[in-house]
């Protein structure tokens, strides 16, 4: 590993340059105008996997914008490694918010800032970045590696799963690594080693044919959006705890290992509060604020809406009212089996004096790999190495589906090693990547190769 | 009387003539392409009140459209009655459901068809005919009467609060009349005696700076419209009743008699609640559906919004949640009083993880008269020889603010009687008034002009 760590410091400002090249091509895939960067991006990656070393580099095309693949499987017997990103970034305005221009990267104090420099193509550079140091230094990979680049992560990936699906012999591994996910802090390298899922659904209330005259009509028939309320009430008591019988049946409490792990986490509660603007932070009585956005499923009303909501006055009763409700889910939860749970729930608090509408919406598995885990292991030994310290396990509150979808459809498990920030900005003006990070990510990358290897 | 009731018999056609005549005018009063129109059928009111032998008739400039006044003073002693109705109508979209054109009035078994028939054309010039009846028969009239037709009532009366300020000493009177509400069935004429007052407020709570990802965030912070569900739907227990302490302090008790009153009319509550669409009716426990929207104060969510509301699904904790509500309000509550027991209850039911915002808005006081008040009586007595049936008592479960403002600042009493219907239509496409109804109502007017005077 000398070789590779020695290439990797000697060639820190050529590496610097090509990122900033890279980050250069405004990539926004939502936006119709950028078409033709999306493909001079794409070409951008295939040139750089060719340049590394990788082989059988193509795009593949799809029905939105292409994904870039490459693959070395000169290791035979060896475990087979999967490196997902995406090329793809989120659009820039309020541009006027930006210091610097987003699409001409600039350092200032040590951190790179650039639309997508943490989300995620400098990501997704420093993964080639390690492969391009084992290949030059000692001509090849302690690993077999696939890469696969895709360009529509900010869009909803839509054509991926298609792709994994028709191509799962090509894309067979051992283990994914994605690097897409922020560390805990500053100086905090992390694991994560578990996500949330997703329930989404919408509440649709009819009262009556039409809205109606509250002055003539009030008191005559049941207010949906008074409903509406009173449904949503019971969905949770004072504690926080949500009352949707059956909803906590196969969740999988946090060990006493992973509690201690959080607490100590540098976490602070004051600032944290006071960075959301909230009067007060809260959720179920008995776990921390860390343990309840990771470990604990949610119930959140995300959108309510009913009547005349103008300004000033209309002194209407509504003839519909609408939520709509999401609830992240945790370990061991099913997505059907709580949309179900949900569904009864809600019809069964219901009363008679108006119309229900439940609408299932999106969803997804949540996600959890063991902490023992050889490939965790593994990336906890690469971290101390690469970053000279131990790393942190932490879970995320979101939801990456694609995880699922590789779990499901290669049998392989993930490992989500990230090295953005918290404060990153990656949807919003001023992104920037830390560039000891990214060094540090380079390096640890390339022993993650090696300790996956055995 | 005899003249009075042979004039109106004999006249019948030129009065449906003249009416025609009055309502081909579009006197839409909040388009502007209809300026001229209103200024030519305050004119034409104008005309008509000296016809008819009315004195001191002008037309009273106000920053928007005129106030049409006039009055015939020649009774030292009797009582005075001051005459309001309003010369302006709804616009007539959607124009192609007319079954005929909204200004050639026309008459079809029995109903005269245009915009303003019912709403207040048609009840205006029945007042005008009765006051022509006693002067062209008698040559005077058995009371003092004090006409003042407005033209922005269908715009909110916006300078007639002023207008009554300012010439209080001119319409001083002892009782004001207003035909402007429909009788309870068709072949029931009525007598309105009691009104509902009105509190309207928003409540406004934020739960953070900005709208937050629910997967990241979820579970540690209150989200807003969680409570907001939560506050909402502590104002009302499972029976209906409102739970905000002293809202029910002074209200006043239905009386027995008028329960009866009730009772008696003609009210299909089935055919009711398939009219509304309603999958039940629903209201306080303990009181008919009459009882429930005439006599019986309400709490009502009029909007309801927050966070995401569009197409589709979005994880969101929103960062704010809004509702409007209102209540109605029955003698002898007070809006004032409400208002803060309202306020001071908001208060104690939000949690301290948001932070609340209440504004008040617009409001009125609830009216009511006496069933034994002499207006009332004499009111009933002129019904039962114009109609030649008894009147029935009726309350209606809207706020008039112009009941109020005669109290308030002239110290009067009002009368309602009218004579529309209540599929009469009067903001909608085949606005009609029952021709019936027109004569019998010019009859009752002159019979209680006399009935007044005693």
């Amino acid at each position: 590993m000398n070789n590779v760590i020695d290439f990797v410091n000697t060639n820190r400002d050529r590496f610097l340059d090509e990122l900033k090249a890279y980050l250069a091509i405004p990539s926004v895939s939502s936006l119709p105008e950028h078409r033709d960067d999306m493909r001079r991006c794409a070409e951008w990656t295939f040139a750089q996997m060719r340049g590394i070393g990788l082989q059988n580099v193509h795009l593949a095309e799809t029905p939105g914008h292409p994904i870039v693949y490459g693959e070395w499987l000169g290791a035979p017997g060896a475990p087979t490694i999967l490196v997902y990103g995406h090329y793809d970034v989120q659009p820039v305005d309020p541009i006027e918010q930006w210091t610097t221009q987003p699409f001409e990267a600039t350092v200032r104090d040590g951190d790179l800032y650039a639309r997508g420099a943490a989300d995620d193509k400098g990501q997704v550079f420093m993964h080639l970045k390690a492969i391009e140091a084992h290949m030059k230094a000692n001509g090849r990979l302690p690993a077999n590696i696939k890469v696969m680049i895709e360009g529509e992560e900010e869009v909803g990936s839509e054509n991926l799963d298609d792709f994994i699906r028709n191509e799962k012999a090509r894309l067979s591994c051992d283990v994914v690594v994605i690097s897409d996910t922020p560390m805990f802090a500053r100086g905090v390298p992390s694991i994560c080693y578990g996500l949330r899922g997703l329930v989404y659904a919408q509440i649709d209330l009819r009262g009556t044919k039409t809205d109606l005259h509250s002055g003539s009509f009030g008191g005559a028939v049941a207010n949906p959006a008074i409903v509406l309320a009173q449904v949503l009430a019971q969905m949770k008591d004072r504690s926080g705890r949500i009352r949707i019988p059956g909803f906590y049946d196969d969740v999988r409490a946090l060990t006493d290992q992973e509690r201690e792990e959080f607490k100590r986490l540098p976490f602070d509660e004051k600032h944290y509060r006071k960075d959301l603007g909230a009067p007060k932070l809260f959720g179920e009585t008995g776990y921390s604020t860390l343990e309840r956005t990771w470990a604990r499923p949610t119930f959140d009303v995300n959108g309510l809406l009913s009547g005349f909501t103008g300004e000033g006055s209309k002194t209407v009763i509504p003839a519909t009212a609408m939520a709509k409700v999401s609830m992240r889910l945790v370990p061991n939860q099913d997505p059907d089996k709580i949309a179900a749970l949900f569904e009864a729930y809600v019809r069964k608090v219901t009363p008679k004096t108006v119309e229900l509408t439940v609408t299932r919406m999106h969803g997804g598995k949540p996600w959890m790999t063991d902490l023992d885990n050889r490939f965790i292991q593994a990336t906890g030994r690469a971290i101390e190495q690469g970053f000279g310290k131990r790393a942190v396990f932490m879970r995320e509150g979101g939801s990456i589906p694609i995880v699922s979808t590789f779990q499901q459809e290669l049998g392989a498990p993930s490992v989500l090693f990230g090295i953005g920030l918290p404060d990153e900005n990656s949807h919003a003006p001023n992104e920037f990547l830390n560039l000891d990070n990214f060094y540090g990510g380079v390096l640890t990358s390339a022993f993650l190769y090696k300790e996956i290897a055995g």
